[in-house]
C-alpha cells in the first residue's frame, strides 16, 4: 500500500464459485479532493462480508446500484474525516459506513453510504464494524426482535464462531438462555465455548441432527440460522412446541450450483413453529436503540468483541476468500493501518 | 346402511396413492350396549377430511394410536347421546368428536375423542363439523391467532374453495382485509366470488405467480396456505414487508412420491416474513373462545356455512377419494340421516 495514494481493489471480472485472486485488480489513484458539501476519509478498518461476493456479481444487497466490472468493490469501514467542506462531518471524526475498498475517499455523506459516527467507548474503532456495526446489529435484530428469547430458552446457533454468531451466543447469554454453538472443527468449538456457549456442536464430528437431539432432548426453542442448508433441515426435525426459527444468512447455500432445496418445512406445523426471515436494512430506524444496547454491554464486559484481523490492505481479496473455506472466526476485517486503542505489537 | 346394525368402514389395505374402493371394507355388528360410565352414540354426520388417509396409512395425527388394518376408520363425527350410563352425557343431547366411521358407537367419553356438546344456534348441527368443529377452528386460529390481520391487509388463501379456505375468506372480511382466493376451475372459482372475495385467481388458468403479482401489486400481507407446494413458492416470490405466512395445510403434496423440495425459502429474509406452522390440537385451551366468536359471526350470518354433503354412510369412501381429485368444495361430510333443523327434499 502507498500511503501517499489511494489504493483500490476494483472487480477484474465476474467471481465463479468462490472468489480468486484473479477476480480483483489492484490500482491506485491520487488521494482525491473534497469539494464543497463534500468530505475526505481516510480508511482504518474494512469489513469482510459474504455480500461482497454479491457485489461482485453485479447483484445488490440494499438497493445499491450494481457493481460494473471495473468498479471499487463495495465494503463498510471505519475512516476517519481528514478534510471537511461538509457542515455534519468535522475534521478528526472517525465515522463508519460505505467507503469501499480503497484507502480514501470523498463523500458527501449520501443516505445511501449510510455514515455514522463511532462512539468512544475506549476500546478499539474496530467495534464500529463488529459489535456496533451491520454485523452486531444483525445479530441483535435478528436474536431480540425476531427471535423474542424467554429466559431459560433452549437457544441453537449455527455459525457460531462467525462475525454474526459469536454475537448471538452472548447475547444469548446476556438474556439467561441455554445457548447451544454449531461450528466446525476442534479450534473453532473451542472458540464458541470460550465466549460461553454451554454446549457445542461440531458439524464436522457427526450427524448433524443427531447431535441437536442429543444436546437438546426437549427440543430447540430458538434457532439462529447463519447457514441454512442441510442445518436448517436438521433443525426442523429437532423443534420445541411453539419455537421460533431466525433466518439471518445461508452461507452453505451461497455456492451451490442449484439452489437448496427444503424437503421438510412442513415439520413448522406439528410444533407452530415460526420462522422469519431477517434483513439487517428493514431496522435501519432503529438502530440507535441497537447501539445503546451493544455499547451498554461492551462497557459492562457482557459482551465481548471476536475478531479476526487480516493485516494490510493487500490481504483484501484473501480474506473474502476465507469466508467460503471455513477458515474464518469472528467479525473478519482488514486493517489498514492502527488507529486509536489498537494495541498492535 | 342397516337401521338396525352398527355399520362400520374399515382398513382393508394401505391405500397407495388415493384411495380407492378396495382399500375400504364395509361390516356390520350389532349395536353395542353401554356399561358403566359409558353412552351410546348414533352417529349423524361423519366428516371426511385429508388427515383420515393418513390414518389409513398407519400414520397418527395428534397422538392417536395408529390403526391397524382391520381397524374402524377415524373421523369425527356429530352424534345423539340415545342410551347413557355416565354423569355428565345425558340422552338427547347432540355431541361431535371422534365416533369413527360408523353408525353407533358405544364410549366413555375419554380425552382422545375430544367430545364437545353441539350448541344449538337454530341452525343443522352439521355446522359442528364445520364452522364449530376442527375445520373451522383450524381457520379461525390459524388466521386470528397466527396471521394476526391488521385491517386493511391483503389476504390471499390456497384452497379458498376448501373446508379450511371458505371459512377464512368469510373471516378475514370481517376483519376488514381486501381478500384473493385461489381456486381451481370456473365453478370454484364463482363460489370463492360468492362468498366475499375481492378477486380470485384461478390456478388452472395460468401462471399462478404471474396472476398473484398481478392481483396483489403491492405484495401479499398475509398469505394463509392450504395446499403448500409450488403455489407457496409463488407466494414467497410476492410478498409485501413485515408479511406473514401462516401453514394450514399442504395437501398438493400429500400424494407426491418425494416430498416436495421448496427452493426459495430464503425470500423469507428481504421482507422480514414470518412463516408460522399451525396444528389445530395445539390450540385446545382455547377452542371456547373460537367457538364463541365464530357461534357470534354465524348468528349474525357474516359467516356462512359451506357445506358439500354427500348422501348417506355408503359414500364414505368416495367422498374421501373426492378430496385428492380437486372436486370438493366447502366442508366434506356424510349425512348418515338427518337431524335437527336439516332440511333434506
Amino acid at each position: 500500500m502507498n500511503e501517499d495514494r489511494n489504493c483500490q481493489w476494483r472487480i477484474a471480472r465476474r467471481p465463479e464459485g468462490n472468489v480468486v485472486a484473479d477476480d480483483f485488480r489492484y490500482t491506485e489513484e491520487d488521494i482525491p479532493s473534497p469539494g464543497n458539501g463534500q468530505f475526505l476519509l481516510k480508511t482504518y478498518y474494512v469489513n469482510v462480508a459474504p455480500v461482497m461476493r454479491m457485489y461482485m456479481s453485479g447483484q445488490s444487497a440494499a438497493g445499491e446500484t450494481p457493481l460494473a466490472i471495473g468498479d471499487v468493490i463495495h465494503g463498510r469501514a471505519v475512516a476517519e474525516v481528514i478534510k471537511s467542506r461538509h457542515p455534519d462531518f468535522s475534521v478528526g471524526e472517525f465515522v463508519h459506513g460505505q467507503v469501499g475498498w480503497q484507502t480514501y475517499k470523498v463523500s458527501a455523506g449520501s443516505k445511501q453510504e449510510r455514515f455514522r459516527k463511532v462512539p468512544d467507548l475506549g476500546i478499539s474503532y474496530s467495534v464500529a464494524l463488529g459489535s456496533l456495526g451491520m454485523t452486531g446489529f444483525s445479530a441483535y435484530f435478528g436474536f431480540v426482535d425476531c427471535g423474542k428469547p424467554r429466559k431459560g430458552d433452549v437457544v441453537l446457533v449455527s455459525g457460531a464462531a462467525g462475525g454474526v454468531g459469536t454475537h448471538v451466543v452472548q447475547i444469548a447469554k446476556i438474556f439467561g438462555c441455554r445457548v447451544i454453538g454449531i461450528a466446525g472443527g476442534k479450534s473453532k468449538c473451542n472458540l464458541v465455548r470460550s465466549i460461553g456457549c454451554d454446549d457445542v456442536i461440531d458439524y464436522k464430528a457427526g450427524n448433524v441432527a443427531d447431535q441437536i437431539a442429543s444436546a437438546c432432548p426437549e427440543g430447540v426453542d430458538l434457532y439462529f440460522d447463519n447457514v441454512g442448508g442441510e442445518t436448517l433441515a436438521a433443525v426442523l426435525e429437532n423443534l420445541a412446541m411453539h419455537s421460533r426459527i431466525v433466518l439471518c444468512g445461508s452461507i452453505s447455500e451461497y455456492l451451490l450450483d442449484e439452489p437448496f432445496a427444503l424437503t421438510n418445512y412442513t415439520q413448522l406445523r406439528r410444533t407452530n413453529t415460526t420462522m422469519q426471515g431477517f434483513f439487517i436494512y428493514n431496522h435501519v430506524d432503529d438502530f440507535d436503540r441497537a447501539e445503546r444496547d451493544m455499547g451498554e454491554w461492551l462497557k459492562t464486559g457482557q459482551l465481548k468483541p471476536v475478531e479476526h484481523i487480516f493485516g494490510g490492505f493487500e490481504a483484501l481479496p484473501d480474506a473474502l476468500a476465507s469466508l467460503y473455506t471455513g477458515k474464518n472466526y469472528g467479525i473478519a476485517m482488514v486493517r489498514v493501518r492502527p488507529g486509536p486503542y489498537d494495541t498492535v505489537n
